[in-house]
């Protein structure tokens, strides 16, 4: 399994990339547990109530990807702190995502007890919205991966993508 | 394993229960494949690489979940067909997610092969932002969980919320 989970991780897909690094249960709930503050490994093992040898593997692999990594304690002391990179901060948008559609689709009418809020208001947030270029809200059907076009290839009949057609100024 | 998961699944948390439903890398990618059009036993098979009794588990969890729905096959064929329920379909937006995750922090510079892109322009989309209510963009150190307030408790000290003290119309 780990193998298989390495090699497709490899591939083309940046979601199967993105899966590699922090697409198992335990790793998410690490970093949902990061970005409420939670830093040292007792905090989250008494949050997430994982089994000490499971957790401690995740927070290596996750230190080993960069996504968190590890401090001397903020007050003095001597344990360590596991700290969301900056790479790791920007994984809120995928706790957003889970978020919303969780409390969207997996709950009964009133039996939600907790949301997710703006700290500053204490408001909820907006939906996410995904949007194209020109600002029109893109749904799921909109969506599809493209080749990118290899700036050495050029004239040839691979390289004659729809994004060429259309004048692609791809990043 | 498997009862830490349904336990975890159960509680407050809309990251936890999602991740209850879709938490596993096989989940996450027979969604992508499926958001791109794939519908048969086969077709994923052969996308993914699994083994069958894999992903014969993987598919029937989702469709006991809502996230997917079994269908006759389009063709008039005796296949069965995997299709996205609209629970499924916004799950697009987790998809989207880990891409642009995926794209940022986890290719080195120029090893991207694909974009996602807006079928109909057949250009990237812009990145995904959480915007507070007043339309404030917000970043990873504004979430904060927050108990809703029941409505039957009224003039309690508990129900004293921030949330409350803002005039909170949450939903």
């Amino acid at each position: 399994m780990k193998g298989k989970r390495t090699n497709l991780g490899e591939k083309a897909c940046a979601i199967a990339r993105a899966l590699g690094v922090i697409g198992d249960w335990w790793s998410m709930l690490i970093i949902r547990d990061a970005l409420a503050g939670k830093r040292r490994f007792g905090e989250f093992q008494s949050s997430l109530g994982v089994a000490k040898n499971i957790l401690s593997t995740r927070l290596q692999k996750l230190v080993e990807h960069g996504v968190l990594t590890v401090t001397s304690a903020s007050d003095g002391s001597a344990y360590k702190e596991y700290v969301l990179t900056a790479k790791g901060e920007k994984l809120y948008l995928v706790t957003v995502a889970l978020w919303q559609w969780g409390e969207e689709f997996c709950f009964a009418p009133g039996e939600l007890t907790y949301d997710m809020v703006d700290k500053e208001t204490c408001k909820p947030f907006q939906p996410l919205e995904l949007r194209t270029r020109s600002g029109r809200v893109a749904g799921p059907r909109d969506l599809q991966p493209l080749p990118r076009v290899k700036s050495k290839v050029k004239h040839s009949k691979q390289g004659a993508t729809a994004r060429e057609r259309s004048g692609g100024d791809i990043r």
